[in-house]
């Protein structure tokens, strides 16, 4: 059996992934009588009383709602709500087991934005965070935003800003290895859709100064009539030398190569047009942008994938489980910027200066320390930068 | 500590009562292939040919939503989503210990019924069936009645049933004991709100004829211009001796006293009143409306309550668990007042004839038959009247 047909008798064996338990015996009528009424009573008038003991007294604290749409489920596009539960399901049973964490799939037979804010909204007495999840472009841009402005929980579009943290982490360590700095490096990003521009923010955001994006017409530059307003935007604050042209064009002399595209449209004649010691993450699933090893034929020197056969391998669920664990711990009331360097700087100091090499940029999806480093430096950032609930 | 301290310290200590796990492993990159990418594609892909296989593939055909907007909490009234929590978590680990159903507290941060009627529709990819709970009256009966005209998976609102179906069961057992039928015997119920008139609703569905709704201002009888609408339709299907008049008045003559109003407003010379081997169900909680002693002072035979250290504990336990493990189950598409009489049924059917007395009419709540007795029952209406998905 391949890995699908195996995966499709697992579901059918265990009917789904998730299963609710209880945290408490209730094995008798005295069980009975704290857990329900009439004892129950009592941390319900507490919370009357003085609403953040929901905090101390219910689940919510540690309750995160995976919630989609179905709209832009991995690699298989609008698939529907039901169609989406067992990928829904994967990732809460990821948050447990990565960082203790009680998630929950919600998957939402709505896919007007604002009914999904809505529903969202009307679903926060119970939770404690919310996890967006595979919503597509650009409708989950705006459901982030305005779910961030209107609550005070922590919610985190992992599609965006998962990805953008541990290329982040990739960069940081690749840098430390080929001993160059933010300040002086030249990236290229290739895939100007959302994943593509929340690596490049986040890029911006760690210390690197010159990126140029690019879409399938050509680098996306001031002054393009093509781009839409996302990449509009993106295009003022980036490619500061003003270049235009392919990708094969804006390749040359860059020191780090960010795919976010397609299957096989870099080429080693191409990578060898890079500056040396040049670091591609090439990061188009199953099929990469480029093969790792056509990339070091080219002279690529550090490579990354999103595939757990190669190494370096890009996998969101270094970051999720520790952002939300911190975020939690804290009762943080939004992920801020600030949060996502901190998890990405997390994420690159859990491989020490010494261990560094070429096929060790990014630590093991299994490395059991990154969650909790995660979790301590996103928690420090958000009590000091007073984003907390008091 | 008296039980109100004790649950308080054991909330705080488990921070709540849910937690969600695992039911796959995941503990190396395998696992993670088979649970999630690449492998769960393969579900998806199947979900989305078939629909129906969503009940193979993920856990929707075990989960059920506690939902509540916190408007109708126990006795502590309208105490909002969030103080709700304690009671919701508390409702979902009884489904989890007396059925093994996954039922995950959803606390509403809106009391708009069509708010409400569209946010459950949006939850329902997510889940197979949906409990109703601590929501107020008349909200609640509009709310259920859409949810289940418009839903094709179970609804059904405890409050408003579950202590009917035990009532029902329990007037089945008493009625044999007493040696009287059910189209003969005269009954009156003290109470016309929500609880009350489902009772009501359901004895009339068991066979009895002969039923008396009293509110506080008197006997329903048509032509009263103090009904509301609920009870002028009462009225209409009750009272055929058109009786008028206080509590005290109705009571005279009749066979069987259901008391869901106040405490201790009824006294032993009122039941005295009433026919030879009187049942009283006193439900008014925590005080009965009238004391068991009393009671059987003043003729009753057989006396039921809401409190568990009397016997014939009116409670819903013996109703919710059994009810949803068979409509999940036979994956019926909602539950209809068959059910719920065959639910009655199954319940007085867990005592057997020559084991009925005074003090056990209604089983133990922790009987451990139970909820298979009533699901088998369920499952066997619905699949009997096809109202189960092809």
């Amino acid at each position: 059996m391949d890995v699908y047909e195996q995966s499709l008798a697992l579901h059918k064996a265990k009917k789904g992934k998730v299963a609710i338990t209880s945290k408490v015996k209730v094995e008798n009528m005295e069980d009975l009588s704290l857990a329900y009424t009439p004892g129950v009573a009592q941390p319900c008038r507490e919370i009357v009383k003085d609403p953040k003991t929901v905090y101390e007294y219910t689940s919510k604290g540690n309750l995160v709602a995976v919630v989609s749409d179905g709209s832009a489920v991995l690699g298989l596009g609008n698939i529907g709500p039901e169609a989406a539960m067992p990928v829904m399901e994967g990732k809460a049973i990821l948050f447990k087991e990565f960082a203790d964490i009680d998630a929950f799939p919600i998957c939402l037979d709505t896919q007007d934005v604002e009914e999904i804010i809505k529903t969202v909204k009307y679903l926060t007495p119970t939770f404690g965070g919310i996890n967006l999840e595979d919503i597509s472009a650009p409708r989950c841009f705006e459901i982030e935003k305005r779910l961030i402005e209107e609550l005070d929980i922590p919610v985190f579009h992992d599609d965006q800003h998962g990805t953008a943290i541990v290329v982040s982490a990739g960069v940081l360590n690749a840098l430390k290895l080929v001993d160059k700095k933010l300040k002086d490096v030249q990236v290229v990003i290739n895939g100007a859709g959302s994943a593509g521009i929340s690596i490049c923010k986040l890029l911006l955001k760690i210390g690197i100064k010159d990126i140029t994006l690019v879409d399938i017409k050509g680098a996306l530059c001031t002054g393009e009539e093509w781009m839409n307003d996302a990449q509009k935007a993106m295009a003022e604050i980036t490619n500061p030398q003003k270049i235009r042209g392919d990708l094969a064009t804006v390749m040359k002399d860059k020191d780090i190569f960010i795919g976010v595209s397609a299957p096989n449209i870099v080429t080693s004649q191409m990578v060898s047009t890079m500056a040396d010691d040049a670091i591609v993450f090439a990061m188009a699933n199953p099929v990469p942008e480029i093969m790792p090893d056509e990339a070091k034929k080219g002279g690529a020197r550090v490579v990354a994938t999103g595939r757990s056969d190669f190494p370096n391998q890009i996998n969101n669920v270094l970051v999720f489980p520790g952002i939300f664990r911190g975020a939690l711990d804290a009762k943080a009331t939004m992920i801020s910027e600030e949060m996502k360097v901190a998890a990405a700087r997390a994420i690159a100091s859990v491989i020490h200066e010494d261990e560094l090499s070429e096929d060790y940029i990014i630590p093991n999806s299994f490395n059991p320390k990154v969650a909790q480093v995660v979790a301590d430096a996103v928690k420090k950032i958000a009590v000091e930068s007073n984003l907390v609930k008091q």
